[in-house]
C-alpha cells in the first residue's frame, strides 16, 4: 500500500453521493413496488457474460462498444502468430468473457437455461448496471444502470394494457407528469404496404421516424428520394398523423382490433396517446410499440418499450413471444432533480443526532443513544470536532431531523434541549429521556 | 440475432431465480436497516476502476486476480515490440480499467476524492459486487457480493461498540445463532514483546493464526522452528487462551483498557467474546479486530472487520483513522437457507391470482384484477394455459396466497369463490368484488 496514486474514477463512470443513491434508491422502489403489484418478480444475472453470448446481438456497431475481458494468466497463448498485433483477428482469443451491454440478451439466455425452473408466462423484472464502451459525454455514461420488465409466453394483449397501466402508474407515483405514447409496428407495415412501399421499408421508416426532429416537410423531401409520389406522401401524412385510433379498425381490420384493444382498455390520468408515427429505432420489435416523453423538459425518450416474437431463438429455445417496458431511469432522475420532484424525507438521516460537548460526557451521550435505538429510534452520536462547530454542518448535510447537545449540565439534571435542525429553532426544553423517546417515536 | 449458441453463464457467475432474489433482498434489506438507524448512508462507486487505483493494493496474488478490461479499438498500438505475445509486460499497454476486486480500495479512492462533499466521521455502506478472477470451486465464485460499513475520520473507540451493535442487531433481526469475536493488533503485538518476540512477527502471527486448523500442539511444533524456547511458547498460550479481558489492563494498559471499553460498552442478547488469539489475515488492521461466526454450521467466518489507520494514505488524503466491518453475504445466505431460516413471506407474489377458464371470460376477469389494484391489492391475471392446469403450478411456484377461477357462472352471478393456495383448501365461497376487496386488504 504504498504507490501514491491520483484519485479518480474512469471517465464515464461516476461515484454517487449519499444524497445521490437516495434519490436513485427512491426511483428504484416506486418502481419496484409497481411492478412487484402487477407480479412481475426479480431476477439477476451475472455483469459479466460469454462474448460467445454477448456478439452479434447489437449489430456491428454494438460490439465494437462491448467491454471485453482479459483471459487470465499467460493470455496470449492461444492468438496465433498471424493475428498476433492485430486487434481484429486477436480478440476472441484473448477475450472469452465481457461485460453485459443490456438486460434483454441476458433475459433470452436465462430464459432458454433455466426454462425449466420458473413459470410461463414469465413475468420478472432487471434492475441493474449495464456497460457500453461509448465515448463519454453530458449525460451519456459507459456504465449505466437499466430498467426493465418483461413478460414472456403470452401473446394476450392484456399484457400490453398492463404495461401501459404499469407506466401510467411509475409516472403518477413519481410524480411526473409524462405522454405515454403507442403504436403497433405492424400497423406502419399495413399503411406502408397500402399505399404501395413494399421495397427499402425500413430505410423508409428511419427516414419517417426523423419527423421528430425535422417537420414533415423535411421528411417529404426525403422520400421523394425513395421515388414516392406527391400521392403517395400525401396519403402516408394522412395516415401517420390524421387519424384516431379506431378508424385503422375498418382500413387495417387485425392490427386495428388490436390497437383499439388497448386504447380502449387502461384506466389512469395520466395521458396516453395513440400516435401512428412513433417508430422505435429497434429492429426487432413486431407488435406494440411504446414511448414516454416526459411534458415540459427538453430530454428525449425517458421509456420505452415492444412486442418481440424471435427473443429466446437465438439461443435455441422454442420461440416464445415477449413484450416488455423499460425505464430510463438516469433521464428520469434528470428529470426530477431539475424540476425539483423528489420528496424532502427521501433523503433524511437519523432522526436525531446527540452531541456530547467534550470527552466528559461522552460516556453518558452515548448511552442516551443506545437508550433511543432500542425504542427503535434511529440515531447517532457525533464523534468529530465539536468545538469547531462542525456537528451543524454534519447535521445539516446528512439531513438529520433533531440534535441534542450535551453538556454538564444535561449530565446533571437529564433535562435535554431539543433542537429542530431543519427548521432552526428549538423544539423544546426540559426533556428527560424518558419523555424524549415517545416524543420522537 | 442468428448465431445460435448454448445458454450458458460464465463459469464463477450465477444467475438468481426469483425466489433466491426475494432471500437475497431480506438479507439485504435487513443489513441496510441496521446500517441506517445507526447513521451510515449508502455510496455507490462503479464496477470499473482505473487498473492504477487497483494495482498493487491486494499483493501479487491479488494483482494476479484482477479482472482486466481490453482497451477499445486498436488495444495493440502503443504495446511496445518487446513486450508484444508476453503476457506480463504487454497488459499495462493492452488495458487500463478493470473490475473491482473489493469494496474497501474504491472506498479510499472516494473519500480522498470527494472529500470536500461529504462530512467528517464519514459513516458509509455499500453493498455491491465485486470481481476475483480466481478458480471457482463450490462456494467460491468470480462474482460475489460484499457488504461493508466504515466510519472514516474518528478515532473514538464508541465506533467499536457501535459496529458490534451492529453486529448483533442484523444477526438477531435474521434469526441466526452466532458468536461475534473481538480482539485487538495492538495486544497481538504487545504479547509477542512481552515474551521477548521481536523478528519474524508477522510470520509468527500467520503460525499462531493456525491454531484454528490444527490446534495448538501442531503450532507450537512450528513456533519452535523461529527459534522460540519452550518457556516462551509456553506462556505465549497462557497469554493467548487463558485470561479474561479485564486481566490485560494491568499488564498491557493502554491496549487492555481499549478492549475493557468496548467489552463493557455494548448491551445484547448475542454472544460477544473476547479472544486474545485471533488474528485475521489482512496486514492493514491496527487496532480492534472483529470475526463472527455462525454457531453449529461448519462455515468459516461470516463477518470480519477491524481498525486501520493508513487506508487513505496510497490515494494522498491526510491519513485519517478507519474502522469498518463486512458481511459475509453469500455465506449467511448459505447458513440461513441450510437452517430453514428465511421467513415464508419474503418470497410471496401477488395476493391474488385471477383466472380466466376461458377466452370469453378474459375481459370479465381482468376487470375484476383491475378494480383489485386500484384498491392496492396486488393482483394478476393469469394469461397461460389453464386447459393443462398450469395455472395451479403458477400460483404455488410464484407463492401466491389466493386464486379466484373466473367462468361463465362466476361472470353472470358475479359471486367469487376464494382458494387459499397456501393452505390448499376454499377460504370462502360468494364474494362479490365488493366483499373480497376489503377480506384481502
Amino acid at each position: 500500500m504504498t504507490t501514491r496514486v491520483k484519485p479518480q474514477n474512469p471517465k464515464g463512470t461516476r461515484d454517487f453521493l449519499p444524497q445521490e443513491v437516495a434519490k436513485r434508491n427512491f426511483i428504484f422502489n416506486t418502481i419496484k413496488s409497481v411492478f412487484r403489484k402487477y407480479g412481475f418478480q426479480e431476477i439477476e444475472t451475472p455483469a459479466i457474460e460469454r462474448l460467445e453470448t454477448l456478439t452479434g446481438k447489437y449489430g456491428d456497431e454494438g460490439d465494437k462498444l462491448l467491454f471485453k475481458i482479459l483471459n487470465s494468466g499467460d493470455y496470449f497463448k492461444d492468438v496465433p502468430a498471424d493475428a498476433m498485433g492485430n486487434a481484429q483477428l486477436a480478440t476472441k482469443y484473448l477475450a472469452e468473457k465481457g461485460l453485459r451491454y443490456d438486460l434483454t440478451v441476458p433475459l433470452a439466455r436465462y430464459v432458454v437455461q433455466h426454462q425449466d425452473d420458473i413459470v410461463f408466462p414469465f413475468k420478472r423484472f432487471h434492475i441493474g448496471p449495464v456497460w457500453r464502451a461509448d465515448r463519454p459525454q453530458k449525460g451519456r455514461y459507459q456504465e449505466f444502470y437499466q430498467c426493465d420488465a418483461d413478460i414472456i409466453g403470452s401473446t394476450s394483449l392484456i399484457n400490453e394494457v398492463e404495461l401501459t397501466m404499469i407506466y401510467a402508474e411509475v409516472f403518477e407515483k413519481l410524480g411526473m407528469d409524462v405522454t405515454i405514447k403507442v403504436n403497433n409496428r405492424k400497423l406502419i407495415d399495413a399503411i406502408l404496404n397500402d399505399i404501395g412501399i413494399t421495397d427499402r421499408k425500413a430505410e423508409i421508416i428511419a427516414t419517417i421516424d426523423k419527423a421528430d426532429k425535422i417537420e414533415w416537410s423535411g421528411v417529404a423531401s426525403l422520400l421523394y428520394e425513395f421515388n414516392l409520389s406527391v400521392d403517395q406522401v400525401d396519403k402516408l401524412y394522412g395516415l401517420l398523423y390524421n387519424q384516431p385510433y379506431f378508424q385503422y379498425k375498418e382500413q387495417f381490420v387485425s392490427v386495428g382490433e388490436e390497437i383499439d384493444f388497448i386504447m380502449s382498455n387502461f384506466n389512469t390520468n395520466i395521458k396516453v396517446v395513440f400516435n401512428a408515427s412513433l417508430m422505435r429505432g429497434l429492429d426487432y420489435y413486431t407488435g406494440t410499440i411504446w414511448e414516454v416523453t416526459a411534458n415540459g423538459v427538453q430530454m428525449g425518450s425517458i421509456g420505452g418499450g415492444g412486442r418481440y416474437d424471435n427473443l429466446t431463438e437465438m439461443f435455441g429455445g422454442q420461440n416464445m413471444s415477449g413484450v416488455g417496458i423499460s425505464f430510463g431511469i438516469e433521464r428520469i432522475y434528470d428529470v426530477m432533480d431539475e424540476l425539483n420532484l423528489f420528496p424532502n424525507n427521501i433523503t433524511q438521516g437519523v432522526t436525531v443526532l446527540l452531541v456530547p460537548r467534550d470527552a466528559a460526557v461522552e460516556d453518558y451521550a452515548f448511552g442516551l443513544t443506545q437508550q433511543l435505538r432500542q425504542a427503535g429510534i434511529s440515531a447517532e452520536i457525533f464523534l468529530g470536532n465539536v468545538k469547531k462547530q462542525k456537528h451543524f454542518t454534519y447535521a445539516e448535510t446528512k439531513n438529520i431531523k433533531y440534535m441534542v447537545e450535551v453538556g454538564a449540565n444535561e449530565k446533571e439534571s437529564g433535562n435535554l434541549r431539543l433542537r429542530n435542525v431543519t427548521e432552526r429553532k428549538e423544539e423544546g426544553n426540559g426533556f428527560t429521556i424518558e419523555q424524549l423517546i415517545p416524543y420522537l417515536v
